[in-house]
C-alpha cells in the first residue's frame, strides 16, 4: 500500500512510516541500508508476508542486494523457514526478475564449485549434532550435514556472514529463540558485529512485531556476554 | 466462506460454525459481543489470516466498535504484531471502510492530543527496559519509549483497556507468552476484569488454534494468582 | 510453481525440490508416501501457506488419502491451528473436490454415529484439565471436554492413529513444543511407532523449516525415553 491508501485507512500509520520507519529507522548508524534490505526480505519471506515483499525486494535491489544474493537468499529460506516459504517468495520474485531482464545468466548456477569447508569447525558441528538429534531422527542428521552445511552453507554466491545474518533475522522474526544462540555465533563468528546483531533486533521490532524483537533479547544478551569472557 | 461453501468441503464444520461458535462461544456471557469482535479481529490481523477479515471486520463494525477504533486497532498492531500484519490489515480495511462513506472526518488524526501519561509508572517501565534491554539493544529501547509507550498508547481514540485488549490478544494468538505477564497486569490495571481475561483465552481456543489458548493457561494463571496477593 | 518457474528464480531451489526432496525425502523408508501427504498437508494448513495447498491436496487424494480424510483433516485443524486455517483450507479445497466430483455423498456426515470412548482415559483426561486450567478458564475446559475430546476425536472418518498424526505434525510445524508430550504420547497410544514420529521430525524440517525440527528434538526424545521405562 501506498503512504496515501494507508493514510485512508490510518493517517497515523502514514505518519509513522514517514517519520519512525522511514527517517527514522532506515537512517539509523550501526545497520546499513543494504543490511537492513537483507534483514527486511528476511523477515517477510520467513513470516510468507508476501504482501509487502515487492516492494522491499525492489527496494533490495536498488540499494546494493544483487540478484544471486536475492536468489540465494530463497533458497536458503526454504529450508530455514520452510519450503512453502521459498515458493512463495519465488513467485513473488519471478515477475521482479523479469521486469528487470534478470535473466538466467544472472542466477546463480544449480551446483556451484563450492566455498571451501573449515572440517573442524564442521566436525564440531556434526559431532554436536550427532549427540543431541541423532538418537531421536537419525533422518534430520543426515539431511543437516548433506543438505544443509556440506551444500547450502557452502554455495559462494550468499557470503557466509550474510547467510548467517538472513539465518538470525528469520529465526527472530518468527520467535524461535532456542536456535539463536548457535547462529548468532555463528554470525559474530562470520563477521557480524555486536552494533549491527543489536540493530537487527531494534530494525525487526518493525518488521516482526515488539513482541519478537523482547523475546528474542534474553538469549542475545547472554551470547554478547559470553563472548567478552 | 458461508456455511454453504464451508458445507461443500465439511459438514461438520459448519455444523461447528452454527453450534459451538456463533450459538454457544459468541453468546456465552463474560466477555461482551463487542469485545469478543476486538478479540477476533486482533487474532486475525496478528495471526495475517486476511481471508476471515473482511466478515469480522464488518461483524466488528456492527456490533459496537468504531471506525476509529478499527483504525487505531491496525496502527496498534503494526507495531504488536508486524509493520506488514498493519498494512495487510489496512488493505483488506480500506474497501469496507469506503463502502461505508467511512471518510477522513471520522478517522483518528495522525497527531491528536494525547492522553495524559502517569509519569510515576511510566518511569518504572522505562527503567526496567534500560536496565534488561539497553545492554543488548539501545535502539529498541529508545523506539520503545519514543514511538510506543510515549506516543502510540497515549493515542486518544481507543481507550487503554481496549488497546490492552488487543495486545493480549495478540500475544495469546501467536503463542508469545513470554510477554503476557507484563501486559496482561497492564490490561487489569486498565480495567479488564478477570473473567474477561479468561472468556479472551477460550474465545482465542477457536480463533487462533487451541494449542495457543493451552499455552497461555500457566502464564495467565500464575498473574491471576499474584494479583490476588 | 512448477519446477521450471522455481528455475527462473533458483536454479538451485529446482535441482533441491528434484533431489533432496522428491527423489530423497519423499521415497525415505520410516514413514509412508501416505503419511507423508497427511504430514505435509496438515503443515501446510496449520501454517496458513495456502499456496503449495493445492499441489499437495491433489497429491494425498492421489496417493491414499479419501476425500473423507481431507475433509476431517480440514475440520480437525480448524480447532488445533485455528478457525480461520481451516476455513482457508475448505476454500482451497473446494474446486479440487467440485473438478474431481466429490459431492456430499463422498463426506463426512455433519453428525456422525462417533466411535466409543475410552472412558477412563477420557476421565484422566478431564480430571488433569480440570486442575490445570480449570482455576483459570472453566469455559475452555468445557469446550475442550464437550467439542473436542467428546465429539470431534470420537468422528469416525479419520483413525484416531491419524487424528494424532494431524495434531503432532501442526503443533510440531508451529513450534509449538509444550503441547507436545501429551499429543505424541497419545499418537503412540494409537499406533503411531517411533521410527514413524523420528521421520516426522526430518520430513517438516523441510516443510515447516529446521529451526521447528530442531526444536522439537528435546521433548520428542524426553516421551522417547519415558516410553522405554
Amino acid at each position: 500500500m501506498s503512504i496515501e491508501d494507508l493514510s485512508s485507512v490510518s493517517p497515523a500509520l502514514a505518519r509513522y512510516a514517514r517519520e519512525a520507519l522511514f527517517d527514522g529507522l532506515w537512517k539509523r548508524p550501526g545497520l546499513s541500508p543494504r543490511d537492513r534490505a537483507v534483514v527486511t526480505v528476511a523477515a517477510l519471506i520467513a513470516r510468507s508476508q508476501t504482501g509487502e515483499l515487492p516492494f522491499y525486494l525492489n527496494f533490495a535491489l536498488d540499494h546494493g542486494v544483487g540478484p544471486k544474493e536475492i536468489s540465494e537468499i530463497i533458497t536458503h529460506l526454504a529450508f530455514y523457514a520452510g519450503w512453502a516459504n521459498g515458493t512463495a517468495a519465488a513467485a513473488i520474485a519471478q515477475p521482479i526478475f523479469a521486469a528487470r531482464g534478470i535473466g538466467p545468466d544472472q542466477l546463480p548456477p544449480a551446483s556451484p564449485q563450492l566455498l571451501p569447508i573449515d572440517q573442524a569447525a564442521e566436525d564440531r558441528r556434526a559431532r554436536t549434532v550427532e549427540e543431541t538429534v541423532g538418537p531421536t531422527s537419525p533422518g534430520l542428521v543426515e539431511d543437516t550435514g548433506v543438505v544443509l552445511f556440506r551444500d547450502l552453507w557452502l554455495r559462494p554466491d550468499l557470503a557466509p556472514r550474510d547467510r548467517s545474518l538472513v539465518t538470525v533475522a528469520a529465526l527472530i522474526a518468527n520467535g524461535q529463540v532456542q536456535q539463536i544462540p548457535y547462529h548468532l555465533g555463528r554470525a559474530m563468528d562470520n563477521g557480524l558485529t555486536q552494533v549491527e546483531a543489536s540493530e537487527i533486533i531494534s530494525h525487526l521490532a518493525y518488521y516482526a512485531g515488539w513482541p519478537n524483537a523482547f523475546s528474542a533479547i534474553p538469549v542475545v544478551k547472554a551470547i554478547f556476554e559470553s563472548r567478552l569472557k
